[in-house]
């Protein structure tokens, strides 16, 4: 499988989901990646990756060591190539969704209201 | 806070990632937002995710009613902005490191040796 | 539906037990209640339950307002109900199967050298 | 540390919720056990359980061999201890709670009008 992804280009995204379609299908994958179990292994992926938080407080959680921090990315990168998989086979665009779910909150949480109010934070 | 987001330009998601910035700032929820916080938030919202898929079986999950879709549609968008936020706050390029995890999943699981196998698939 | 539940009883768990059963049969909901499906809902339910914590610190995490408490207390029960009911599906008894996981930690995890050892605690 | 747990006891779940008090207090881990920090243990924990079903049908999961039900368990138990440690902090009487919410649950699902219809199963 050649990439030749390249993150500076246009369509970063377009192009992982494109090569995870082929990854897919050149192991005969497609039987296992329904929508069910894909957001199984989206959470599943994001459960791995909050492991290397549980015991830490929040501001080691800011400082970890190289090495854990090289765990974390790869966790960092699986959830996000499920979430871009699982995208892929609902046939949603997930930054066009992102940036629609952004403005929605801008709305929801409008900065007159929500600044400097803890408390309103911890309604969300 | 204007977006100007264009999913077609050159870097989605590094716009995502600089609204995010702003979007914490105005708000002053950067005292929220540590990468502890974060990944929890980002493991409930996959979660959120799946409680839509869970009981359904995998043929019905491919075809959700157009207004399960656009909740879902929400959670993935959910799902992707705590990971940028998360992502950004480690000082990691989301993307390179998807591109890298998924070069390293195609060494790890040869065409050859998985093509076909179910049962190398259930031992991931 | 009787349930007839006595926490002080001889039997509580099983008593759960055997009430979750007749739930499900009493409603036809067997069919769904694959151990597949029961664990993906005691994830979700586990998340429910971590999302009344997500923005709190640890202090204000252990004095809860009673209101909020007795939300996490629902959610601390739907946990157990579906964790009792996929134990019961797979043929396991759930508190046996605790205490010998304690005592299999107990030797994992040795008084003299886990003591106030903060580092050996982040490494479990 | 001495377990004497008895299933068959009066208070299977109260000498396990002791068993665990010693447990943390041995090894000095109380300092960890905030709340939040439980919850988001148990979290992980149902997804390491869940993680052994994500490929699996239905049918499948019905059926796990021997040594994969063995794991299981393990993940099952880890839940349990978790769950029983957060509701004893929290002080909280696990059981009763579980029983109180079944009796919601019969009311909220009255036979009648759950029995043989999945569609109503699918908004629960």
């Amino acid at each position: 499988m050649s990439m030749k992804r390249d993150p500076e280009s246009l369509n970063a995204v377009a192009e992982l989901r494109d090569a995870l379609r082929q990854f897919a299908a050149d192991r005969d994958w497609e039987q296992f990646h329904s929508p069910k179990n894909l957001a199984i292994a989206l959470s599943v992926e994001a459960a791995e990756l909050l492991e290397h938080f549980q015991w830490l407080n929040d501001a080691s959680s800011a400082q970890l060591p190289p090495e854990k921090l090289a765990l974390v990315r790869e966790e960092l990168a699986d959830v996000l190539l499920y979430l871009i998989r699982l995208a892929d086979k609902l046939g949603l665009d997930l930054l066009v969704a992102a940036g629609d779910k952004l403005e929605k909150n801008a709305l929801k949480y409008p900065v007159a209201k929500a600044r400097g109010s803890s408390k309103k934070y911890t309604e969300l």
